[in-house]
């Protein structure tokens, strides 16, 4: 089998993926797609994906896109490897839960796109943009901060010891969190889980400033 | 077993569950969260969902949130009901894919915390809410009919002739996309499939107007 990822290394939802390819031991080709420069609109990455957004995972022949389509995939298809969900349904439905507040409630409003939209049709400053951005994750962090800090169940990781598809979202949700230098004081959960996602070589090696097309 | 969906009539992502439920032909009590009224802000919801948010289902002691998490946990769970995602780990990560175009990429540009902050802290017109508001949704609508309309999978719901995630995410969207009267004739085939939404009773029952809060 061979893996190609389409990705940008400062794009989370490309982040996700690579971290749950390490996680699950997998090796992969990388393809850049400057995301800053439209090469996501060319039609040779329109072909593959025409949402026109990256991550697109290639499988052999199968394309693969949106991050969390792909990461259950991965899950589903890759079983042999180290599980990104729990086994039991309750277990799962956290999981999942907390991904989705990264990958639902936080990330859409802070991609790219929308910021282009704001400072561009909108006409908004760099500062109500930057507002916008550490409002939804303020948000967003504020909500999991509760979720995991009032549940036995959050361990070294968002579930239990070992990581799950929550970690593999909350990850780059908190590197993307620095780009206007939100304050995660308030959030000592999450800030203690990202300190553990430094040690873990999976995660070390996801890092936006360790892939090929980084600046 | 006893089901609760902590709702609001006009909430998409409540909407999604109630279609799961009626598909999966599983009875449950409805208990309304007025959204606009902010109840969902109030000490007893939070205690059920830290985010805020609806929907929230209550399955005995269980307490679900993030509908994501919610119609995958139902599938799973609920194995003797019609499924939600088609067999093949190909087809799930399509379904899936669908799915999260509305989930992640449309849907929550869309709601009513975004609407409110746009309107509120940023001070921008209803008029420019409007295009905002539409613009997601024509974005993720003109992908979604490329991705439709191209694959031979997509029959008389989103991936072949039954129901599946993707069609239980793509209605509430496209019943939303009303609000500012978004022209509908540019996404063919969404229009097809949302005309199927309407003869088929899960659907039908889970329309926002047929709900117990309804106004």
């Amino acid at each position: 089998m061979s893996l190609t990822l389409h990705g940008y290394f400062r794009s989370s939802a490309a982040y996700r993926v690579r971290i749950a390819l390490n996680l699950k031991g997998l090796s992969y080709e990388q393809a850049s797609v400057h995301l800053r420069k439209g090469e996501q609109r060319k039609p040779a990455f329109l072909a593959l994906n025409p949402q026109g957004m990256v991550p697109a995972l290639i499988d052999g022949e199968a394309v693969l896109t949106q991050s969390p389509a792909i990461l259950e995939y991965l899950d589903e298809v890759y079983p042999d490897t180290p599980p990104l969900l729990p086994a039991d349904p309750l277990g799962r439905a956290r999981v999942r839960a907390l991904a989705a507040v990264v990958a639902c409630d936080i990330h859409p409003l802070n991609n790219l796109r929308v910021l282009k939209y704001l400072t561009g049709p909108m006409g908004q400053s760099q500062e109500t943009m930057a507002g916008w951005y550490n409002h939804w994750i303020a948000e967003g962090f504020g909500a999991l901060e509760t979720m995991l800090s009032g549940d036995a169940a959050t361990g070294r990781f968002c579930h239990g010891d070992a990581p799950t598809l929550a970690d593999v979202c909350l990850a780059p949700q908190v590197f993307n969190s620095f780009r206007h230098a939100l304050d995660l004081t308030p959030y000592p959960t999450i800030q203690r889980l990202w300190e553990g996602y430094q040690d873990h070589p999976a995660f070390a090696a996801a890092h936006p400033a360790k892939q090929p097309d980084a600046e």
